[in-house]
């Protein structure tokens, strides 16, 4: 978010086809809580055209980028790499190092498909569980998210919104943000 | 969970084939962030399977169910209905609230697809965003049940689980619950 060291999701793992909806998940969880870019590997056009489109009409800074190889991402992160995995560390153990980590320096959201190669294990600074049970990625990524920033994503502020959303007890509510 | 009113999750509008996953991750969502149950509207054989195995093999007390109609679940809730929508009100506004409520009886947490009927909205208690940004169900779920228990559900017990994962800083760690 603004005035913070950036926070990067890197989605690994992509199948065409059948991971579109998911990767495009992760593309919309890490913009609406509080990330700055989502890096998809391999050939994730179409996620990231969607998320480009949610970021052109619900407003940003948000950046989707594809990109062909995630190692050199993680190897030369200039801050602290954060691997989200069933068989890490529990997040409620290390987020509070991390808040403060993350005070300092960028980082990187490693989130992974069903089998990530054992050397993103060992290059990431953390290997975290958001519990040590099988879920979803998605799932895992936003409650991390939430930790990381302590709930003040929810207050952040969209640039060059063309609509905005206005919290209603009951319906829908999209209004103008000029106006 | 254990010694709390029901918290039970209602996914709405599932398609078969095209959002099994999304469901089963809802389901795999629900079980790991501390719900009790989730019933899945329609033809979701496959994701109630999936989510029966996790529980076989990690553990429970946790219920998947596949049911016709949502209408008589949410008209005869005895407690409080909670529908997560991007139109709703801020979850931060209304977490205070809703843990109270929690507190002394059951929660529903409805999950919608992408076009929920107007009645979901009226019916519900409370409609609530997690974000006004479009993004995951799942996430939002994520996010919904971890601000809901406050936590507490990432030091849950399992029971009958065939196997455990230690939480580990590198690597992967599975043992026999019993060891």
């Amino acid at each position: 978010m603004q005035d913070e060291p950036e926070v990067v999701v890197l989605r690994l793992g992509h199948r065409p086809g059948r991971d579109d909806r998911m990767t495009t998940h992760i593309g919309l969880t890490a913009r609406a809580l509080g990330a700055d870019r989502a890096l998809f590997v391999g050939d994730a056009s179409q996620s990231r055209e969607t998320v480009d489109d949610i970021t052109a009409r619900f407003g940003g800074p948000f950046e989707a980028e594809v990109i062909e190889s995630y190692r050199p991402v993680i190897r030369e992160w200039d801050g602290v790499v954060v691997h989200l995995t069933m068989y890490g560390e529990r997040v409620q153990d290390v987020e509070a190092d991390l808040r403060e980590a993350h005070a300092e320096k960028p980082v990187l959201v490693v989130v992974g498909a069903e089998k990530v190669p054992f050397d993103v294990y060992e290059e990431a600074d953390y290997n975290v569980g958001v519990t040590n049970q099988p879920h979803s990625e998605v799932a895992a990524l936003a409650v991390f998210l939430d930790r990381l920033f302590d709930g003040r994503q929810l207050d952040r502020e969209w640039d060059g919104a063309d609509r905005r959303v206005v919290p209603m007890e009951t319906g829908k509510r999209v209004v103008d943000p000029d106006e």
